[in-house]
């Protein structure tokens, strides 16, 4: 069978650190990250008509919390929440409170609303376009501390939690009821259920499990003037009035702070297979998606591809060789198949993969042989967002175009870098290490990432609005999963229309109208 | 093996009429239908703030629409359009308009807006809560010429279509692709797809393909003064900006009019399997689906219960025998799969069901041997609705409950009917001829039809409010699928809060101050 020319060794690789990032243990260099409102100083200006914190309001809010350790103003510990993962932003905020229950959050926002005081909610501070730092004086409302498990429902898999739930913790305890959680991300180690809903966040298996706004049941949420909202249903199915709780699902902080997350959570597969392939072409990549679809069918839940680019810039920073060891090849492809019955699966995917070889459209690959491997394999595409980051930072575009264009996109900023002379993988004079491209084939969603050695405006300007009129001119989304946030604030208009940005902002003021919630950002 | 004990032997019955009812060809008796606001006068009153019809009126509808086919004034014609599908609503509608266009759409509206004339959106006309037809005088904007396939794009499975496409001219179109609707239901061959979107509508399949609000990618829409709302995006993912369309899916022609339609079809499976199964109770009905869900997981596509009640009037409104011919049983099941293989799919619905035999679950069952066969199975699940009004009318309470109370609801309203003496299967004197119970189990969601020989406020009294009491007790929702329309306008307070229905009327003043649209219902 075409598939015994399969290779079925993998190298023992310890799990991504990427996935099990968790808050606090963040390495920084020595370097400072700039000001958002210095790099920015041309873009924004504080909205003087917010009240700046005083030692009232802080007091105000000890009452609240009644707990010490819910309000912090030390500077050393305020950093943490000022800066961004990427360390492209920081803030300003001398105050983040950790309130543990929804009521909390109803006083400190209906206070904030009737000062004029301006905040920021804050999940897992993994976000990737500046959304959830302050850029100026904005409180950090951070929901660390609301992060209860409420319910959950054997019988429907209906999970109900509170949204400072991390995401590996919510999976890990459907894993012990035999469910599964439908999203899955490589900041599941640190990221927040309810910073995933806010931002609408949609990961690795999106392909196989639909997006948060089928998913997502009921939400509760308090409005900035302190109204509790809660439509956490327990049911599949409810057909009475608009179905509200779809705005907050990618609002990111706008209009409102989610307090729990009701979910519908599948069966946890029992049989998962990885494939990783090397292939010579992205035309090769598009057959090998379009087969996949085909023949794996019901079983793929997952389908993603990583450029050669992106993988020598992984191998050396988990300092180790490639699983495919046959040579470097411009594309790679990670397939994963779950289902109910090993043997069946393995059956379609050797069928699959057999007929994949013999049509000449994969050159080498390896398939996992168990579960070690299996998180091996999958730590070569986790870790691309933290290789990413190897000369210092990284600009990165989450972008949605058509199958057919996804990774032209890639190779006309790399020219374009080229023309400027400012690229050199191994050249610390350039500002540029390298452009690549990885993402979600299954769901028509490319990461381009700019790795740099410093964040710059002369890099800015080959970049933008070059990616966005590009992306624009090929009716995609400027944003397929990372949000609006700071970074894309100005150029919603490459992605909607004037009528849209329209509707958006009268939603905005009938939620907001003070413009307390997560200002500076989005809209 | 277990499974050897099922017969293979199906009874050929046509297609449903269920799935083939076309516009037009519905027989009426003689009986014609109550004005709903003669029914329902101590409820309900002409606004008079809306403008009466006037000759200038149709005058400039006749200029928008350029052909006297759109408009429609004969007092036989409007009839159609004027009643509802079960023959208990009335409205008294003079104009029924046609439109070809989204402009034409918008001039309509803005002209209504201004001159503050009502208006009725309608696609099929196949609703159940009386939400497409009109109560008063109300204009009906008849979506039906409206049906164009916009495009279909074979890579990513995405379809664009106008909203009076109808569903089952859509599916086939895919068919012939590859692809599959994500929806279906028994009005398939007579409901719109914008219908089907503005209603929310749930159906057979969503336990395997998921509600539209993951599965629509984007709208068109005509705001109530002739705005064109266009998100008719190509992209599966896009994290733009609040996600609007999400209040038109479900908002039952009350805030727009969806005019067109973007959405993500799966690929067709090429197995599909239907058994159709006897039980002794409705426990058994549970440990069945538990069972299927786990087994069958990935290859399930629908779980469907019926009570032997819905089977006895079924029989007799098909005119034939029942497929299962050991007995009358007081429960049956009818399990879909559908997948890549039809050898798996069969070697473990065989394991399944042998088990589940084995378990002594499963008192008689038969497994449809080809196409035929599964088209007829399914018929005695899709013809029940049609059955239900084989005494002449029919009470529908369409219900989310958690799985365990499903039936209770059942067993409880037939209690109150025969306590009331007001039932009688073949008693002509008796004004209700039964209550029965099915659904899809694996959304949570019960059926509970009273077929009765006339509508009557007696019956009414019995059923209301002690059916949305007894939902509310069990914090059910009081429409699963079929939505508010005219029938449960005044009982949304039995599954929303006061701050939700607040906020669902915020919305609907947001969008439609002059509440022109669809008067009289949803909120």
């Amino acid at each position: 069978m075409a598939s015994l020319a399969f290779s079925t060794r993998v190298s023992a690789v310890a799990r991504s650190s990427a996935r099990v990032r968790a808050v606090g243990v963040r390495s920084y260099s020595s370097k400072s990250v700039p000001l958002t409102a210095e790099t920015y100083a041309s873009r924004v200006q504080r909205n003087e008509s917010f009240k700046k914190l005083e030692e009232d309001d802080v007091a105000f809010f000890r009452g609240v919390l009644q707990d010490d350790h819910g309000v912090i103003t030390d500077a050393d510990d305020l950093l943490f929440y000022n800066e961004d993962w990427m360390r492209k932003y920081r803030g300003q905020s001398s105050l983040v409170l950790k309130p543990k229950t929804t009521e909390q959050i109803s006083k400190i926002l209906a206070y904030c609303n009737e000062k004029k005081l301006a905040v920021v909610p804050q999940g897992g501070n993994t976000g990737l376009v500046g959304g959830s730092n302050p850029v100026f004086d904005e409180i950090v409302i951070s929901l660390s501390s609301l992060n209860k498990i409420r319910s959950f429902d054997p019988v429907s898999g209906i999970l109900k939690c509170d949204s400072g739930v991390i995401l590996e913790t919510a999976d890990q305890f459907l894993a012990e009821n035999g469910y599964i959680f439908p999203l899955d991300l490589g900041a599941k180690g640190s990221c927040h259920v309810g910073g995933t809903v806010a931002t609408n966040a949609g990961g690795l298996r999106l392909l196989r499990y639909g997006s948060l706004h089928g998913s997502v049941l009921g939400l509760e949420a308090v409005l900035p003037d302190g109204t509790i909202y809660n439509s956490l249903d327990s049911l599949r199915k409810d057909n009475t009035g608009y179905d509200l709780k779809q705005l907050f699902i990618g609002s990111e902080g706008t209009i409102g702070i989610i307090t729990g997350v009701s979910i519908l959570c599948p069966s946890r597969p029992v049989a998962f297979n990885v494939a990783f392939l090397a292939v010579s072409s992205y035309e090769a990549v598009q057959k090998v998606f379009v087969g996949a679809r085909r023949e794996l069918s019901e079983i793929l839940s997952a389908f993603e591809f990583m450029d050669g680019k992106s993988q020598v810039l992984t191998a050396r920073h988990l300092k180790l060789d490639h699983p495919i060891e046959s040579g470097e090849y411009p594309f790679y492809i990670l397939i994963e198949t779950s289902g109910s019955n090993k043997e069946h699966d393995d059956e379609k995917l050797e069928t699959f993969l057999g007929n994949a070889m013999e049509e000449g459209l994969v050159d080498d690959g390896i398939i996992a042989q168990d579960d070690t491997q299996v998180k091996s394999l999958w730590s070569w595409r986790e870790s691309i967002p933290e290789a990413s980051t190897i000369g210092g930072g990284v600009y990165k575009y989450d972008v949605s175009l058509p199958l057919a264009d996804l990774y032209g996109l890639v190779e006309e900023a790399n020219v374009k870098l080229a023309k400027a002379g400012i690229v050199g993988l191994d050249d610390e004079s350039k500002p540029v290490v390298d452009a690549i491209g990885y993402g979600h084939v299954g769901d028509g969603n490319l990461h381009l990432n700019v790795c740099v050695r410093e964040y710059s405006k002369e890099i800015e300007a080959v970049l933008e609005p070059f990616v966005y009129e590009w992306i624009q001119s090929k009716k995609g989304s400027i944003s397929a999963e990372h949000g609006l946030g700071f970074q894309k604030k100005n150029y919603i208009g490459y992605s909607k229309s004037d009528i849209e940005i329209k509707m958006i902002k009268e939603i905005k003021n009938h939620y907001d109208p003070n413009g307390i919630m997560n200002p500076y950002k989005y809209v």
